[in-house]
């Protein structure tokens, strides 16, 4: 991937666009905390992510983000991540180039140059490394997702609920390793195949994935979900400063930048963490369930969280609160920083806050692919709204 | 691939080889008899490989075998084959354009053209199957394989002893799903991921694998294994339709065209069958262990099998009597027709036959990669010949 620095710019010239993001360390920084926040306790740790692409900018590469109506519906754009168990990438640091060999080969596969990165989900590694493998093949960032929020499975976007399929995906590891995945239309085969390769890889994997046109990328994304992870962490961040509440702040980032209501509904200690982890049984993620004792006005109540990488339901006292695919977080009452599964530990305090997942992932085929009853639970979908009456962001 | 019929005689005219077999109904069932015999109980149901061979021969498509010193330096080989339990397969029938799939997509991969096939075994499915693809794609097939004998792991052959690599190889299935893995030097890997896809995808996957170039495969390959096979078919048919002795005629074929020593061990029938098939554990094998109660001169004694898709080893009254790679085949004694390990049944009878592993797969590097330590036995290799004094074959 040896292309000219300001190639992303040229490419944005080509394409006439004139309004873009420059990405600096402190915009990717308030993007990645917005995004681990959003990640619903999954997503890898932030740390990770960051280091990579502030080395991308330290070597005087650029990064740009540009609105996703801009782009032109001919470009190819595909997607790049970590693909495994998050617990497992702390032991297991990535090489720079994975990005660009998966890339590289996914290229090749298609036969065509891929012109833009659109991030996988909103998580601390996947959400920097789209800018990181952006800034490194010399090529912008488009403001999208494919769920803003992160979710465990690869099928689990609005990409595939509004027809688009993960194939061909390539999944590539540290010694150079490559799988080219192309299923077809069958999303569901391609996540097998992608978590197999991860798990014979050691656990994690770097894949390029997702390949899609313009077109297809604006019909069928979460538009502006990095505006939206930036805003949640750019309130976060001035909360910190400003010696605000952060839990505060960023409902009320919610309501401006998306102009949902998230609500604060738990506060508590984790007490029991009981995980089902390293065996081959759990194909590849980090599972378990977590219980919470309530502090302050919630003492004598119990949270329940089922996890597999991201928090699954949360119940209280036994009623359900919170269903997928929409987002809880457990963030430090301080500084708003998302306790997460792979690294929570008894012991831990937290605010729990549930959040509307985006419309695009609410739809009946969203429901049907990442809703409560994909995850084994007999229960209908319930809108978080509907489960938390007005007034519960107390 | 829709090349002209002819292709095959024309690309032997261009390479200037006048000296080439045709391969009749009559000549891949003798070939298909003797891999079956070598196939060391495992290879799969040759009914299967058998009649899509016919069929590709039905269609008048002509299927051509050529020495393999005969062959350019520079050319480009590469083997197809069905991978997975072969106890799967009598289930899930292929279709036909699977093999053709899996070398177009290597072909695109490798950005070269295949030129000529190179079995990958010698088994009931994967001999016949790499001369249907010769046939259905019209390029010759090459007089080697990278075995002589199957073997239940991707990377257990002469050509990785030989310092040659089964990437990229190319993994689909019946629906058209496709996996690419290159894992460059790291076979086992591959194998692990080829293994991994063919559980994904049910049970069975189809490959293109081991591209070689010509010389290559000239340097690496067991040179003349189709020929092997060949004459042990043509010599047990033979015995069939003159009513002689067929263990006999099949060790006087290994005499002749080998001039190796095959040992009749045992005559027994089958008291214990104890197979661990099915689950997630098997990695996709058709595992366990046989006993056989002896019968004629061989009464009171007992032999034990263990089988990983192929016979392992075989003791008889706790005597090893064969350890891998050389080769065990229990065969029918009235006919010759090899019992494998997928369709074995309680009261069977047999004979038990040891032959010589090709000295191709008897070198330091094959005894550590595929000789009694690999397969978890506490023991050294000890070559069949060693094992067995002379005059064991009664």
């Amino acid at each position: 991937m040896n292309k000219s620095q300001l190639s992303a710019r040229e490419i944005l010239k080509e394409w006439g666009i004139r309004n873009f993001r420059v990405i600096d360390k402190q915009a990717i920084s308030e993007i990645t905390l917005g995004a681990s926040i959003l990640a619903t306790g999954g997503g890898g740790d932030p740390e990770i992510g960051l280091l990579w692409t502030y080395k991308v900018l330290d070597e005087g590469k650029e990064i740009l983000m540009v609105d996703p109506m801009d782009v032109p519906d001919e470009i190819q754009t595909a997607s790049t991540a970590c693909l495994g168990a998050a617990i497992v990438l702390t032991e297991k640091p990535p090489s720079s180039d994975v990005l660009s060999l998966a890339m590289e080969r996914l290229e090749t596969y298609l036969g065509r140059k891929i012109e833009a990165t659109i991030p996988l989900e909103c998580g601390g590694v996947n959400s920097p490394v789209s800018y990181a493998a952006a800034g490194e093949m010399g090529i912008p960032v488009i403001d999208v997702d494919g769920m803003n929020r992160a979710f465990p499975e690869l099928q689990m976007t609005s990409w595939v609920t509004h027809g688009m399929h993960s194939s061909p995906t390539v999944s590539v590891d540290n010694r150079k390793n490559v799988t080219v995945i192309d299923t077809g239309d069958d999303d569901v085969l391609a996540e097998t195949l992608a978590r197999r390769a991860a798990m014979a890889y050691g656990g994690i994997s770097w894949i390029a994935t997702y390949p899609l046109t313009g077109e297809q990328m604006k019909e069928t994304s979460i538009l502006g979900s990095q505006s939206i992870a930036w805003a949640v962490g750019r309130a976060v961040m001035r909360a910190r400063q400003e010696h605000l509440d952060p839990i505060v702040e960023l409902l009320n980032s919610l309501k401006e930048e998306r102009n949902v209501e998230g609500f604060r509904v738990f506060r508590g200690k984790i007490v029991d963490i009981n995980r089902d982890f390293g065996s081959e049984t759990n194909k590849g993620f980090t599972l378990g369930t977590v219980t919470l004792d309530g502090i302050d006005s919630y003492k004598g109540q119990t949270a329940t969280l089922d996890f597999q990488n991201e928090w699954l339901n949360l119940r209280v006292d036994g009623k359900v609160l919170c269903l997928p695919p929409d987002l809880i977080a457990i963030l430090d009452s301080e500084t708003g920083e998302p306790i997460r599964t792979d690294i929570m530990k008894y012991g831990y305090r937290g605010t729990v806050v549930v959040i509307p997942a985006h419309e695009r992932m609410r739809t009946p085929k969203g429901i049907e692919m990442f809703g409560p009853r994909h995850f084994g639970y007999d229960l209908d979908y319930m809108p978080v709204e509907d489960l938390n009456t007005a007034g519960g962001g107390v």
